[in-house]
């Protein structure tokens, strides 16, 4: 029945780089859609999904660690006690519930807010779209940590946002760089719209920020008016079992806060939220409602009930343990496999670990010969919107078992000593720097897979 | 532990209208949050929730129709099978297996898509709201309906997005109507981005595009170069059980076919989905990443369960009877309570009656009075960019049960017999144009209970 008008086709069409279709609607799209791409890496990682590949690219939380009979418990209380709730459209800005509970659970973290503060968003991810939104007009700039989370940056580019990225060290985020940014920015006569910063245990770069530099960093950001959006998936996935203070505890009215379920419960069912100012809560609960109606109340009332009925703290100290048996399996092999002139950070919690590799050596250049050796990462250079971190890798420990990390570990080591040996013999590796792909900056998004 | 900064405020806070605190973050917003103000008539929905009021204005669906041991026996079913998928992050653009059970679906309705053409999204409402991110910029526009959709009008707002309005008759949108709107553009230079409309049981208007109508709408726009947005949420509940075929049936590259699960199985699992070109499905998966990395997979899988283990097509007919039933209850009561001067629409599917009044009378102004007398009503005016409806008023039939229907447009009757014989006295009604509120435009979101 489908009678479709030939394609008049855009000869232009920079989507020839991703398919041999020609998109007729090319010329229709908004200015914010003309860079929105998918990235080289996506179709590397298609590849990095068969089995014998040890990836240590995604994100995934480790859920096997969660017990199927606890969920199947949890939403069967939950259909018979509320079942007609979670069916139906729900308040735009989230369960009423629910959110005293978060608020409950953020305690835990210093932070005392209202239930009125608080907006349910799908994942946290959606917080920061919608913060994103009500704040940035394309053009305007924002402050990042030096590498950043790369949905973040995916957010970012969607809102035509510029971003500035601040240098981390072993503690995180540099004040010292936070002020020379803020400075060099304000001589070109911008103000930044907001600091985003992963206080703990960073994605990609496994550091965090002790609580003496939480409060310079936010003394400076106060000094400079700039608001602060302090997200916070892992801050209870410290592997000491101790729950550093969020920055948010020390600023009701300068910081937005952003949590999730995703690493505490489980990721499928979308469930984060933020934890922002009255004026801010109210936009971004028009913006929510315009982006969504409303949250999914199935999935808020399923972790509502689970909260009330399960012992979930118990939960999170068993998800502390699997990944720090995994951190520890990937930090022992590191120190017994990776080649001299590499060096990596030593996460105290979270998911990752942030590797540099010896001078010379490129990331995004090696990773299809380290994918030839069965062994997948993803490289730096997503973390930047610069086209740095071409030297960096992130390797995510959280989802497989401590000896496919090991293993994985011993892989990647092969192949920095083989692309080692290159740059000795020839002084350069193949795909340095000039040849395919390099020296461009990382402008598209990788997709979910390695978030 | 929470040390919150004084407000500094902004005197000239437009927040005023709407709480008595300031906001301090007024001059950070992005110009497209200046005009994101919650509507007036939401004060008075708070109000309208109460159990004495009879609410025939939220388009919430009847889901008591639902069984709720089908719902607890598919969940635990998903969970045993799939549990550690759907609590996992997934896909961007939607679960493989759904994906293909949606292009059954829509193939009742004359569409065959590939499942890769399908992207699943938080509701259909997140799929309009895709469209609207990735076709339009600030000032373009765009044709709608008069009137059309509140929650569309949402989206075209918050993307700062001019909608031409274009009016119905008794069978939907109207050719000539469209055909002058275009030209009517055209001489200013302007060239619509899409038409959005809703041709089978529109909501507010009650109204269905014939197929012969479709099609000249189709052809107009495939002249004119325009995308066609083709929203059906209701496209399974048609009374007579005829399924109406799609416009994107007839043409699988100028439209856009946005499809809901919340009518036909539940609405708190948001779960929608957009039928796209190639291009336009590539765009859409990126831009969802962006907003949210994927939809729920605990969501998704439930309802894939749902359609695979349960006689899915029998509880849409179930619906469709409680929702006939409704609707019958509605005709009845308006026929035998409205006062002469009244006119209504007769919907064959869907939710909605609009129901428009006699001369004078100002349906907004009317609703504080109207819900005094335990009877709510979404006024015309929420279903314009322009300010025009004031006559008119929706009518949801879908939730409560066909005595209480019969109740509160007994009431609504008698609301209008009291304003009528003011304006008889006095030549106008309280609150007519010119007092409170009046004249000025609806540019603000009313909420989702009223979806």
């Amino acid at each position: 029945m489908s009678t479709p008008i030939p394609a008049s086709g855009d000869p232009s069409g920079s989507m020839a780089a991703h398919g041999s279709r020609l998109d007729p609607h090319l010329a229709r799209y908004a200015a914010r859609t003309h860079g929105m791409t998918a990235s080289e890496i996506r179709a590397l990682f298609s590849v990095a999904s068969r089995p014998e590949v040890v990836s240590l690219a995604g994100g995934m939380p480790n859920i096997a660690a969660l017990p199927m009979d606890v969920v199947a418990a949890t939403v069967a209380e939950m259909l018979s006690k509320r079942g007609h709730v979670a069916l139906q459209y729900g308040s735009g800005q989230g369960d009423p519930i629910l959110r005293e509970q978060i608020c409950e659970i953020v305690g835990l973290q210093g932070v005392h807010p209202h239930p009125d503060d608080v907006v349910v968003t799908v994942g946290s991810q959606m917080a920061l779209d919608l913060v994103t939104r009500i704040f940035c007009d394309p053009g305007d700039v924002i402050l990042a940590e030096a590498p950043s989370y790369v949905g973040a940056l995916g957010v970012f580019r969607a809102y035509q946002v510029d971003v500035e990225h601040v240098a981390m060290d072993e503690h995180g985020l540099m004040p010292e760089a936070l002020r020379e940014a803020l400075a060099m920015l304000a001589k070109q006569g911008r103000a930044p719209k907001f600091l985003y910063t992963i206080p703990s245990f960073h994605n990609p770069a496994g550091v965090s920020q002790p609580a003496e530099r939480r409060a310079e960093i936010l003394q400076i950001c106060q000094n400079a008016g700039v608001l602060v959006i302090e997200d916070d998936p892992y801050g209870l996935l410290g592997f000491d079992g101790q729950i550093p203070q969020a920055m948010r505890a020390q600023d009701a009215d300068g910081v937005i806060y952003l949590g999730s379920f995703s690493k505490t419960f489980a990721a499928g069912i979308r469930v984060g939220w933020a934890v922002a100012p009255h004026g801010v809560r109210e936009k971004l609960t028009l913006a929510a409602e315009a982006a969504v109606l409303c949250p999914p109340a199935y999935s808020q009332l399923t972790i509502s009930t689970y909260l009330s009925t399960q012992p979930w703290m118990d939960q999170v100290k068993a998800f502390r343990e699997v990944y720090r048996e995994r951190r520890d399996a990937t930090l022992e092999s590191l120190e017994q496999h990776m080649p001299e002139g590499t060096s990596w950070t030593k996460p105290d919690g979270g998911f990752y670990v942030w590797l540099t590799l010896p001078p010379g050596m490129d990331a995004t250049a090696m990773l299809p010969r380290a994918i030839t050796a069965r062994v997948a990462y993803v490289p730096g250079t997503a973390f930047y919107m610069n086209g740095e971190g071409r030297r960096s890798i992130r390797l995510s420990y959280c989802f497989p078992e401590p000896d496919r990390i090991r293993e994985g570990v011993r892989r990647l080591a092969g192949v920095l000593e083989e692309e080692l040996e290159l740059i000795a013999t020839f002084g350069t590796a193949i795909g340095a720097p000039g040849t395919h792909g390099a020296g461009a900056p990382e402008t598209t998004a990788p997709g979910p897979e390695v978030m």
